[in-house]
């Protein structure tokens, strides 16, 4: 075991430190003119402000977590309170340094893209991805680097472990991922209220009122709109997905405890030792984005690097499974079907969302019809995008589990056949520092375009900067595809270690691994149908924060045009931090109805109707969750692109020939504005809640049985 | 038996008798002027030609369906085919029928409605209440019609049923159900399809190109669009409220029939007394709809009619329990707790669709800030009110079941409680012929005022038509709430039907009964989600079908305006036959996908999966497919009302003091269109779907196994 907690800590470590010669190598490239520096001061100011801010609230919730987990294991279930509230503030901790290494990097990489974007676009796009490249790398590396430490330790500390015994439960670090749910929840929830909130404000006043255009200096809450960007794609994707491989993580080696009889240390150690190949070959594959001075397609280069990714991830895959697990091939291929799925996932989101395919087409020409009919066609893009993602992610969960169970196990649910569930989801967890480097390419190219467009740069600067903001919609988009695939894979890894793990606390009187969730039961039905009822409630909370959190923004905007004098002249500055500071405080306020949500329920429904309705509750919720977030992520993003269409010049571009505005393009405007909260606050929550539902349930089970 | 069967037979004579009686006492009212005479005319030419069109299509499906139902059944799974088949064609006839005599009524009273008017709103609400009477108490005296004949007869015919035995095994007769979902699924999507695409192609030639006002007699498709009205209001919900009682009563005789050694065969025929019960309690609540002639208020004596037939029922159930289910007053709480669902659901769903309340008032003032706020609001309020329905269904069916079961049954779910659940479904089903009226006086005041506005009559007529459809708007949100909480004990009946079915075939091999349906089993999750998806592609498909078939309509008015000379000038008539002829055939031709995908993934998912994750399939296209019908029923009669709401002058009204359009209230005529296709063809079809999966599958059972 040490040999293996060690090379784990290496690889740690190496992300991480990788990660910071990443961001050394980005900031000591050149910034630019004075103007853009002090933009990219204000923004720098915002971040700062929400981090702060962010962090003071985490900090007494997870007091008040505490508070309520030493009352919970106070209650007789056999695990002791220290270690599991030290579990809980690590995973809090190590989520929370992930996102303030990450935002850190990307709001230093902005103006450096922009000044790189003097030169080409490949330079730009080069410092664009690095930026992106340290929070991928930060997260996936202080995850590991949480889940390691933590096993490590307890198998140290905790008495009666005999040596060559088996070794230590990692049930008792769910605390673990439990910590990184809440970290998620806030970012992901709080920073797409925090986003939308301050677009919508900044435009109202800005625009509407004050008649001044789109960033501009003078709108003391256009550093909100910027840092709100960094705020939702930059810190709320990656705790995202830092829970998703938190939890994937603790859920597998749960899983890999039940077969230690047959693979020993290596079943439970393997994801910790594929996450280690998946940060070398993800490093490795960053090599290959490589862009020529004449390259014109930023996806190209992108997508080199995530092909040669996915390529030396399956080898590592394929040695690692000889070392560790036996040679079992049929795991080997199950790893194979999570990577296919990966990237079988980010195709077909790109066909739904991208700007010049059919889906997004349809809903740029319903808008020659006004407003409703762009609604109507991105209501139903929407829906059908659904479809296929769920073909895709249940054939690969059926495969990976036939592929390795015994078509003779007596029970239920063959434990073999999860593991290699488990296997598949480590498989489409593998390429995450891509991903992540992806996701965050995004709001740092969408930032350059605007510190380009507010220092008055030269047009082909802004042309550059353009080019890269067209393929982060793209990237950010995948994003939320892998993202919602790899929740839904995620949960189901969790709902399978919940099962073991009431069993487990039940000493066999509630058998869930015998008797399963039967949807058949009265009790369960009622779970699963309240479970389903969840995202559309918590969605709606969601979506009506929003609106609430930009009321107060246009507040905050119209108190500084009143209060300080020369504001419009240009001659004061204005109070950037205070603007963020409100729309942090209001973003965060406005996420406690809808996380209690989350949090009551399952505990609800746990103490009324028990541990299987939980289980039913857990499934309800998941699947719903998934295909609403879906709807949303996708629908949102075609009504986004649809608008990006008509902007390109198509069905009459902005204006008219006779100079009028086109209402064409008007029409899509409208649907872009519907789609943000949707696409951007409550779609991606709901991969939060996905999971969070489900670590919650794990970490109160001991109450439901 | 006999005696039973007997008085079942009389009942449903009786109102199907007293229906014709009221149809009577409608036909002979006054009709109004020759102008009102010609309008009217034109509207019943309209229906006629759906219904003939519509009649031929359901005959070539129904051939093609009993050939597929020969070969299933060939397969040996033991049942006759001619029977199966008889049966179908029964259900599909019944169906038909009541349809028939229904859409005949309300093409009938509108006029009739109009001409009342003229004296006062009370002698209104008498003619259009009566009128929709006429179609609830067809819809459910053909139901049990049919479903006591085929019960009756079969029992008769199949041979080996000796005296004192056994009696027939209900499931028999389960093609009925088949039969009448498949009616009920062509006349809600068809329906539903039409309406709409009637509606939008008549506003963009008419008012858009041509322009001339709505409800203009020269506009070759007003007839169309007012035919809609009945079509999808009347003819549509008539159909899917008479498919919910047929499943009901088949799937509660079904496990009637399990119970048999307890009630022996009045467990089985219970269902049947009860609906004969319903029948005569709100015969006798309809004496209590009397409005006086000051009476300003029509929810008021509609609501009495609808109280006193729930109290009727109540004390029905209760002289029935005793007489035929031996007096378990567990069975009696079971039918009260349907009853109070009932009005229950009626009431969430009156909160949050009614004009003056909260929600839509909410809706109405985010159109200030334009249409993109508008339909934001509208799709949170929609999602929002899932959560109080869901709450309420669940703990009705938990409450039935939870009172009847014995705590100690060995087994995973004791048929008793399941037979509670029956009859608690039994209950919220009881006043069907009341809220059907209550439903069909929508269409019928909404055509009375359109027949008002083309005729020219006087302003007062036009004010008590107004009211009436005020009260109609609300009466259809609260028959649409009803519709789809009958739906949900209608699925959660046939699935355990299902369940029954399944082990009863398999002879024991798979015995559902005992191993139920097993979320945690790969297989089933793989069902649940498929069946999760596939309401929200089959939304898609109807939403898209419906921008299809109104684009044949504008090409159709298109022509008319320009071959026959005349129109514009009043001299010529314009063939509305024709328009009706084609928005018939567009809306039943672009029904084929989706249905044929309702019909495809079941039997597909059985055949690679098995039966079991059909199990699944079906729980999970139910939960899914009520919460996206609640969420869109709700959420399009929220922006409705909310434009209602404007135009009845709050937040400006519909033009501003200067004579300008009020923009508030352009942006809620955004809304209320974007919510028409979701609330009339995509939500409504839902209910259907949700039915109609589970016959399928009770159909196709023996495939599966």
């Amino acid at each position: 075991m040490e040999k293996l907690v060690l090379i784990s800590f290496l690889s740690s470590i190496f992300a991480i430190g990788y990660a910071l010669y990443l961001r050394w190598s980005v900031l000591k490239m050149e910034t630019g003119t004075p103007k853009m520096v002090e933009i990219y001061g204000a923004i720098r100011e915002g971040a700062k402000a929400f981090l702060y801010r962010q962090y003071k609230t985490i900090a007494v919730i997870c007091t008040v977590l505490s508070l309520i987990l030493y009352f919970v294991f106070d209650l007789g279930a056999g695990r002791a309170l220290p270690l599991t509230a030290a579990a809980v503030l690590t995973g809090t901790f190590c989520s929370l340094l992930a996102g303030f290494i990450g935002m850190d990097a990307s709001t230093s990489a902005n103006v450096r893209c922009t000044a790189a974007a003097k030169k080409g676009m490949h330079e730009a796009l080069t410092v664009a991805f690095r930026g992106g490249a340290v929070t991928g790398l930060a997260v996936v590396g202080s995850s590991l680097f949480g889940v390691t430490l933590l096993y490590y330790l307890y198998a140290m500390l905790l008495p009666g472990i005999p040596a060559g015994a088996k070794p230590l439960d990692p049930v008792l670090i769910v605390g673990l991922g439990f910590g990184a749910s809440f970290a998620a929840l806030f970012a992901q929830l709080g920073g797409g209220i925090y986003t939308k909130a301050a677009d919508v404000g900044a435009d109202l006043v800005g625009k509407v009122e004050a008649g001044i255009p789109e960033d501009d200096p003078r709108n003391p809450a256009v550093v909100a709109d910027l840092v709100g960007d960094n705020v939702g794609d930059c810190a709320g994707r990656g705790a995202d997905l830092f829970e998703s491989i938190t939890g994937e993580n603790i859920g597998a080696m749960i899983l890999g405890f039940v077969l230690w009889p047959v693979y020993g240390i290596g079943g439970i150690m393997f994801p910790l030792i594929a996450r280690c190949a998946g940060i070398i070959a993800t490093i490795l594959g960053m090599a290959f984005v490589r862009p020529g001075p004449e390259e014109t397609n930023p996806m190209r280069p992108l997508n080199m690097g995530l092909y040669a990714s996915t390529v030396l991830c399956a080898v590592a895959f394929y040695i690692l499974v000889q070392l560790l697990l036996k040679g079992n091939m049929g795991l080997f291929y199950a790893a194979i079907i999570g990577l296919a799925t990966s990237v079988l996932i980010t195709k077909i989101t790109e066909y739904y969302t991208e700007r010049d395919r059919q889906p997004v087409i349809s809903v740029a020409k319903s808008s020659m019809t006004g407003p409703a009919t762009t609604i109507i066609t991105g209501i139903s893009v929407g829906l059908e995008s659904t479809a296929l993602p769920v073909v895709l992610l249940t054939s690969a969960i059926l495969l990976a589990y036939k592929i390795n169970a015994d078509p003779a196990y007596p029970g239920l649910i063959d434990p073999a056949g999860i593991y290699g569930t488990a296997i598949a989801t480590m498989g489409m967890l593998a390429i995450t520092p891509m991903i992540l480097a992806f996701d965050v390419f995004g709001p740092i190219s969408d930032n350059a375009g605007g510190i380009a467009e507010m220092a008055n740069l030269e047009e082909d600067v802004r042309k550059n900067t353009d080019r890269l903001d067209a393929a982060g919609n793209t990237t950010k988009a995948l994003t939320k595809g892998y993202a919602m695939g790899s929740a839904t894979l995620a949960a189901f890894l969790l709902f399978s270690a919940y099962l073991t793990e009431v069993t487990h606390l039940s000493g066999g009187k509630v058998d869930l691994l015998r008797d399963g969730i039967n949807i058949a039961k009265p009790e369960i039905f009622v779970g699963v149908f309240i479970g389903a009822a969840l995202p559309f409630l918590f969605s709606s909370l969601a979506i009506k924060a929003v609106g609430r959190a930009a009321f107060q923004i246009v507040e905050e905007v119209r108190r500084q045009f009143r209060e300080i004098k020369g504001i419009m002249e240009g001659t004061a500055k204005p109070e950037y931090g205070k603007c963020v500071d409100i729309v942090t405080k209001a973003s965060l306020r406005e996420m406690v109805a809808p996380s209690m949500l989350v949090l009551i329920v399952p505990v609800a429904v746990g103490l009324l109707l028990g541990a299987e309705a939980v289980g039913g509750l857990l499934m309800g919720a998941t699947i719903s969750g998934v295909l609403l977030a879906m709807f949303m992520n996708n629908g949102g993003a075609a009504w986004d692109n649809a608008k990006k269409y008509i902007e390109a010049g198509n069905l009459g571009g902005k204006r008219l020939p006779t100079g009028e505005k086109n209402p064409t393009h008007a029409a899509s405007v409208i649907g872009d504005t519907v789609g943000d909260p949707l696409k951007d606050t409550a779609g991606p929550s709901l991969h939060v809640l996905v999971k969070l539902i489900n670590t919650i349930s794990l970490i109160f089970a001991p109450l439901f049985v």
